[in-house]
């Protein structure tokens, strides 16, 4: 450890500005860090239209400080390449034209090599920016781009897991993660919450994105919620009883999904002598019964919770639950890289943060008064409130610290290629 | 007038069998009277996939009588023609295969003359089912029927529209049609309402679908609501501003929908020299600037809200605003068979009904408590909760009598061959 | 019969331009006389995007006669629709916009009877110029105007057979047909040409297409040709062996369109109990094994060849074959209305005109020394030289005197609606 | 120069299956430096559909003699691992099933360099198959082996330039190449030919695919050839007369795919000011006017040679008039990587070979009497006779010694990623 680490890890004495960056600097060594098993070739394919290339977005995060907070805020800093920006735009319609994002695995330059060199440019340059005397905005842009980077983190894995899923030879991305209890997991039970009105959003201490906001308060009635995730033995269950042919459980959209793709279980499940074979970020290998189900659609989660007999939770139910609950779990920095079961056999709730990303009923809109962020960031969030579902509580692939009580993902309804599964709730 | 149609109009004397009866007969010959300027040939032909011919309206509603009144509750009826199951039933996958939606234009085998008699048969059997003791199922089926046969008259209209819009001959579906005032609309004002829990849903007097139930209380914030909906002349300035081609006011799925389609007005405009020409039941005519936009996408109604900075209602804002409004509106029994200008110049809300289904915010989404019915008939409106926004208030196609302050329609936020338009709002 | 008819068939004292007017009012008869077991609605629904209605191939031949006889050489002609034009051009780029293909469906109006009053308006225009001086110009388009309505009588009927096959009631186009011999067909047996250099390609004598001139010498090899057409029972010996998943028979475009289509028959079979169904003209009926395969692609034809251990015939083969056989087969004019068995045992080329158009191997390219016609009727084979697949002799949808030896018939390789199959051939 | 390379070009002392030895090596030498201006990520990456990644044709040609050469031949050959057939074989349906084509540029794994290691593996054990007595069927799948490598040499540098084409960056693949000319090149002149028997088709020396022969007799009219192939200057007075939107110089077909696909000139033609730029394998460059077309499909030679009063040779045509002709030109050993102007003003036919392939009007079709090599090498040529047409005499990018006066290569009409052009042909 350098000297400088050292000092950096003293955070005691550390000054605002001085956290930030301290953090800003370990999320910009964690993105390269993930990158490192992979090499330059699995860096620059695109597995579906729906990933990215690792490549692209360890170039894209890096431009967002560039776009957001380097030209805006540092009085001096060449661009590092001014078609970067066309590269490694994502969405933002206020910034220009950009790259299509199906056409993001042809970007074979700049290449891997590049692409590291303009995230040192880019981080020396915010290493100048800390040096001066940092403004309250650009703090708070760089503090969006640390959370930035965090999401694409997690879609970094999620992406390369959909790639090697599709490669013949199946490679696991890593070898080398920590054992897993083989106890039974507690069996299913249920924690009682009342009706009222409640308080949900963010409250302002810390970071939060702009759709978590306004806090506002909400009208509940009472509910039960299971003290832990569907596993992927209660799973089979609802294979076996026919539960992917039988149109009945399902939502329309989702009954002509299941027919259009052929689906007959979660994605990267195949059918093995004897059991399940699980494509994973650690391999080909036998499912583990005891584990949360994952990589379920919203239309399955759906229909499996109709078919044992209950439902998905509300966002705010899942918020009102968490109240209180610490916000630890099998996140990135646990080390598995895949959701596993749950030890603790103590009551209450379980495995509320991390393992698998957990599908709500709540579409994803905006809360009452939302404003989106003034300009190119107000693209951020706002711009993608219709047509997909709220998910709660973060995964085996969130980076540590990034997850929240109030923290609100989205996807469409049919999309599965992130770490999400379900927890049953049923009213009280 | 036949003697029995003068005891049916003398309502004060009948039972509510008698009553029911007299609703069911008048529902049924108004799907008559409304097939009646087509042409057997008109009849036939789908235009689009979310179109049915009108036959398949005709036939599939009588259907409908036929498998969910008239196999249960009567206890000798002889099928009309057990293929009919095949041809015309919708989506209900409890009762069987189906012919593929898309694929129904195909069908000019049975004959309209074959469904007219079908129409016939299914009828007199009815009038049979009432001249014995009705079982109150049986009646709930009935009542059930004769709205579902209403909503489909509705859809008749619509897809009609969508046809002959599609005709080189640009034919008019009706010429009669009385006159619309002249005047000026009211200004754009405004109508407060305050915060609070208020009671929605339906209360249980008389019918309403699955998807109104349960009545429940909602938490409100304070807002106002516009006194009418957006006219055409509003959204002549949209277009004028650019809006069509302003990335930054539209939700990301509906700027790419926009892209794909190529939108640059609602859907049966033309632009013609010094104005827009409007494709409609009643012709292809001058756009009135003073009706209320109709065709427009919930994509298109929330871009039009952002850009005149306001926002589309929720649709337990539009049920809170509408109580104490009376029922009535231009509908389909004001025979305009298109949206017509506001003519009166009193304060307060006007056109919540008739006119133009106005899109809410809300998706469509399962009350708090939600029991989809039992049986076949289950499938009506639960599995279509997701993927849909709520539309409220009826239209000019809406048959009399249909609408009321708790209904929830749904669609697609692409579609808009329905007379779909919008009514703006805001915090208060 | 009327005296007019009389005279009309009192052929011996005709000349040239009252032969020409008797054939086309024999041939506009016609076509109204295969419109009339259609209702209107049956007339108006396009099957699919290869098919279109039989109104809309009622109304474009009589645009032919108006577009390139009536405007040109009538001096006063009023247009019995402007219109028209619009909604009749099939794909004369040269003569203006036109209504796209695959909405020829949507044309409810006009409607069957104002196409029905459009040929009265045409013929009865078209009577008027035979009363006056016919010019060599005229006369030729006229001829040109039976033929393509003749071809497009074919169309009416295989695109009606299209229609009604996807229609779940399956009905007949006609109950009223012959008896079909009940004997069993000839074997296989072959009959062999020597090589050498042969004139093929139209010689003049009589109405010919551009497509089949200039006549020209071609350099044979001594080759065999099988007596009779390929039997469904040969076919089903194919289906048997495993045909249709073999990948090795299969040309690769034919083998990748097996797949993506699920082809494991030829169109219109449906397998039942003990054996198959076909779908025809004359209703769903068993399949007569005796009778030869039909609506089977290029790629199938090419498949059952190789897997017979032959090759299909060129074209070129096909007519030198054709030398000397009389012009005389179960066309339409045989009104059997689907391919039959044959009938005699006679020795020598049996079937070579009528029930089935046969497969070459000959690619649909001009000859040396090509021209297309000028003006618009240029458009009417040369521009289609690409992609397609020649097919010689004519079926039993051909209208009488249609055919000819030199007659050049082409379809895509996938396509199989039409009455298409085949004949073996092998090098001598 | 190892002792052993000056061995190998000592030809004189070879005896043939040392030059077969010699040629191969030099084969596998030439795939090795053409993939070494490429990193290992332009290596990996899938164009589109029609293009393979560098990776993917380096190793699938070392699949080709694993396959049909050591598996059979050699006593002893370890696989160097048996999952590659699945990834590695291309179309042939006999040997097994593959990894799709279009997902070919998923497989990151195996590595770039786990394939070169495949390569030295698959080159030491043809080693030690030429250390043994090779057996003649050995010797001529060799021969088949390197034919089928530099195919995909000359597909290697097609594929890159459509992958660099696609980029933002618009990388060059090499900027190292010889000058040219700036002399105007010849005008355009003819060259007449007799008609008459002619033989065509490969006799029998040396090398030929089985798609060449037999060699047979064609009967052709006199004819005359352009003495070189249409330039980009006159492409330009075709772009600028209209030809891109001028309906009736096109086939039906190749219409419809202009207005589809949005084509107004070839392909990598980008306007600029004043001018047009062209992406090549040599960077984005200016158009060089005198520099012949390439990248033109089918359908724009075809309409070209209309505008220009011409029509495209057949492919015997080309053969007849390249007899006598030597076969030298600039193909890849030329190194200039694209198509280059013409430098001499002798007269005759220039430009036969290299540069581009030339379109015919000739469809693909087997030659009478072909018969398709046995086992699973008969897949190389048959099965694609349908649907494409004939191209003559080489490219810029087709290795030395590969082309000859009977080869036929074969392309989609509408495919133009290809050095493709054209030479004009009348009539004598």
């Amino acid at each position: 450890m350098s000297a400088r680490d050292a000092v950096l890890l003293d955070n005691t004495h550390r000054t605002p500005a001085q956290s930030l960056y301290d953090r800003l600097i370990a999320t910009r060594r964690l993105s390269a860090e993930l990158a490192r098993p992979l090499s330059d070739e699995d860096q620059v394919v695109q597995a579906n239209d729906d990933a990215s290339p690792a490549k692209w977005h360890l170039a894209h995060t890096t431009w967002f400080f560039e776009a957001f907070v380097l030209k805006p805020f540092l009085e001096v800093y060449p661009l590092f390449d001014e078609r970067f920006e066309y590269c490694f735009n994502s969405y933002y319609e206020s910034v220009g034209p950009r790259h299509p994002r199906p056409k993001r695995g042809l970007l074979t330059r700049p290449s891997a090599d590049e692409v590291r060199a303009y995230r040192e440019h880019v981080d020396a340059a915010l290493e100048r920016l800390f040096a001066i005397n940092l403004q309250p905005r650009a703090a708070e842009l760089i503090e969006l781009g640390i959370n930035h980077e965090q999401q694409h983190q997690e879609l970094l894995l999620t992406d390369i897991l959909s790639l090697f899923a599709g490669e013949p030879l199946k490679p696991a991305y890593t070898r080398a993660h920590p054992g897993v209890a083989v106890a039974e997991p507690p069996p299913l039970d249920w924690v009682s919450f009342d009706g009222g009105i409640y308080a949900v959003g963010h409250d302002g201490e810390g970071f939060a994105y702009d759709n978590e906001r306004p806090r506002h308060d909400e009208l509940m009635r009472p509910f039960r919620l299971a003290n832990r995730c569907v596993t992927n033995a209660e799973w089979i269950a609802f294979i076996e009883a026919g539960g992917y042919r039988t149109a009945t459980l399902w939502l329309a959209d989702g009954w002509a999904t299941v027919k259009a793709q052929g689906w007959t279980s979660p994605l990267y499940w195949e059918e093995a002598d004897g059991g399940f074979m699980q494509m994973s970020l650690v391999g080909f290998r036998p499912l583990d019964p005891a584990a949360p189900v994952s990589h379920v659609s919203y239309y399955e989660a759906d229909a499996f919770a109709r078919f044992a007999g209950y439902r998905l939770p509300s966002e705010f139910e899942w918020e009102v639950a968490a109240d209180g609950v610490p916000v630890k779990g099998r996140t990135l920095g646990a080390g598995h890289f895949r959701p596993v079961r749950v030890e603790t056999r103590l009551a209450g709730l379980k495995q509320m943060y991390g393992d698998v990303w957990e599908w709500t009923r709540s579409a994803y809109l905006p809360y009452p008064g939302f404003q989106a962020a003034p300009g190119a960031v107000g693209e951020y969030n706002g711009k993608f409130m219709c047509n997909q579902f709220v998910l709660r509580g973060g995964s085996c692939a969130t980076p540590e610290g990034h997850i929240r009580k109030t923290y609100r993902n989205f996807f469409y309804p049919h999309q599965r290629w992130q770490f999400v599964g379900l927890r049953l709730a049923s009213d009280a």
